[in-house]
């Protein structure tokens, strides 16, 4: 999407093919800088420090990891490691492990010495495909929003979101934000309320520097207020990502996304969660009982990341607790399926049932 | 409570009568500093600016800025005009007004020289009666933990609570808070999940200051983390306090409450409201429609207080948004009765329902 009128990706192929460059999105949105990845050790540590997040970006850029580890080594041995170590680096998204067992079904069968390129050209194709399939979501996300929007004539449609599902956490155009970026660009008029996140402030990072520089009209709000918004009949969307689906559509996302979907479910507003297919685990069914929640570092609890507001403007870290206080920290929750008013997929806009999913995926659903 | 083994209240007089003193809430947790309120203008800034806040505290400091009122000039006149301008000092708690009618109803009958002494003697009796009722809505509370304890043999009671409703927000003792540090003091396990309670991290700054210095077991968590927690069965008990209460339970409270509410609703977790009952507003009904909500500046979202994490340790602001991100502050939200297990009041636990509340306050409820 746009940078104050320029096209982005997130992740792109150096020039010279050696290398790929990614948006260092632990610095945004207080600096724009780009960090370059040309070895499987690169890839991972974008991952796990966060340089790049988000399940499909993360998927892409492990994917770009693994032809980096085939073009030092192509051995069975060496794919095999790469692929368990690209695997460790966050436990939550599955399309980490869908992108590498893509990237390994095609690398297997081949002899060692075609398997770089084979990789490069596998890992483009896979980030073409991102955005095509984003752009689809983004096209079937749109009838929603012009649902909404017939229903609100004269006013804004305004849209809630939490975390960032925008084009940051893909290749282009986003999972719960491509709607949003369609519709903008279409003239039909929008408000979107940004939950900021905590405690690593993705809405306030990432969001809603995304929103503002390509122009789409949204407002800053902390995670408690959501509930109060909608009590009062001014959200009338919810718009969500997803970091892993099960095959009856429990959905793991950012934690707090439960919360506002007890919310949407308790003020009848619509609570959409817009996924590519590659986001389903076909293999689980319970989120959850069956999906790992990652637990991270207490300090991003304890601490807030920002710019200095008075004075200098540097970048800084704040400690907003006693010295001796304790935290804990869960990434991710899980929303019942029962509470998502539908899912938005690369096919279309689906029931989050066993049944609506598999008949819209029947070439990719395991049998029950 | 105790401070590091020594015992403290949130406001009281000094030896010289002339003046109180508050604990600034402000800069806590990073520095413990008290301020001197001489004048009405004195206690109407330290509410304003929230050096006091929670709807307890800002009615015992708004009977001082009464008293210093009337030491200036106890002319009916300027008793009218104190008056008003310390009820207009926050817009939701009712506290406040309960505060400010109890002290005219005793000043307005008297003579304008007998006005002054009066009235602080009344702003001293109203603390004292704040104290006395917050510990027997201590003991009320403490009955509720000792239920959930039994439930649980051999592990600590795990509470979840939501901004501070402990005794900074009180003269002493805390609503919310009272039964835990009762439960506390008689050598009841206890884990206290604390919320940090976006924007002004409440939960951090104040609620995991109190529970350390006092020595509760405790962990802080985001606002996004409390339904996680409640899914997992990792909490027994909700407890937090309220700012206004309609006479048929609706609960006005920190915004984000409501969302806690209905996550413990989800999970079958008792979620429980501590308040005296000069929270109750009689004279409404509906919390959602009848309770003015404060919206505060933006900067409080846009913006986070800390100490430096690295280095220094100076107290800063940081900005966690891009420069030109706007932002929306809505300060409460309220929690329909129908979500609140019980309110735990000086008079006992009852349900929030309009007959519960009348046959537990006949003497307080005003006819249907």
């Amino acid at each position: 999407m746009l940078i104050d009128g320029k096209p982005y990706r997130s992740i792109w192929r150096e020039p010279d093919g050696d290398a790929v460059r990614v948006i260092d999105q632990t610095l945004l949105p207080h600096a724009f800088e780009t960090t370059l990845l040309r070895t499987p050790a690169d890839a991972a540590r974008a991952i796990t420090t966060m340089q790049v997040r988000g399940a499909p970006l993360i998927g892409a850029t492990a994917a770009y990891g693994l032809a980096f580890a085939m073009r030092e080594d192509p051995s069975d041995g060496n794919l095999a490691r790469a692929s368990a170590a690209l695997l460790a680096t966050r436990p939550t998204a599955v399309n980490l492990r869908w992108a590498l067992e893509r990237m390994q079904s095609v690398l297997q069968p081949l002899g060692a010495q075609a398997r770089a390129a084979a990789a490069f050209t596998e890992a483009e194709l896979l980030c073409e495909e991102d955005v095509a399939t984003n752009a689809a979501i983004g096209r079937h996300g749109l009838s929603l929003i012009e649902a909404a929007a017939s229903l609100a004539p004269g006013r804004p449609v305004r849209i809630l979101t939490h975390c960032n599902a925008g084009w940051l956490a893909t290749v282009d155009w986003g999972t719960a934000l491509a709607p949003i970026y369609m519709a903008h660009d279409r003239g039909l008029p929008l408000h979107v309320w940004v939950d900021e996140t905590r405690p690593r402030n993705q809405g306030a990072a990432l969001t809603a520097w995304e929103l503002g520089r390509h122009g789409v009209p949204h407002a800053l709000i902390v995670d408690n207020a959501g509930g109060h918004l909608m009590q009062h009949g001014r959200v009338d969307l919810c718009l969500v990502g997803a970091d892993r689906v099960t095959r009856q559509g429990d959905v793991a996302n950012k934690i707090g996304t439960y919360l506002k979907a007890l919310a949407a479910h308790d003020n009848g507003v619509p609570f959409y969660v817009a996924l590519p297919s590659s986001t389903i685990d076909w293999r689980i069914t319970d989120g959850l009982t069956e999906i790992p929640i990652e637990e991270r570092a207490e300090a991003e609890v304890l601490e807030v990341a920002g710019r200095m507001a008075d004075g200098g403007g540097q970048a800084m870290r704040v400690r907003i607790a006693p010295p001796e206080t304790p935290a804990a920290n869960f990434a991710f929750d899980v929303t019942p399926a029962r509470l998502i008013g539908g899912l938005i997929t690369e096919r279309g806009v689906c029931p989050a049932s066993a049944s609506a999913l598999a008949t819209l995926f029947p070439d990719l659903a395991l049998p029950a």
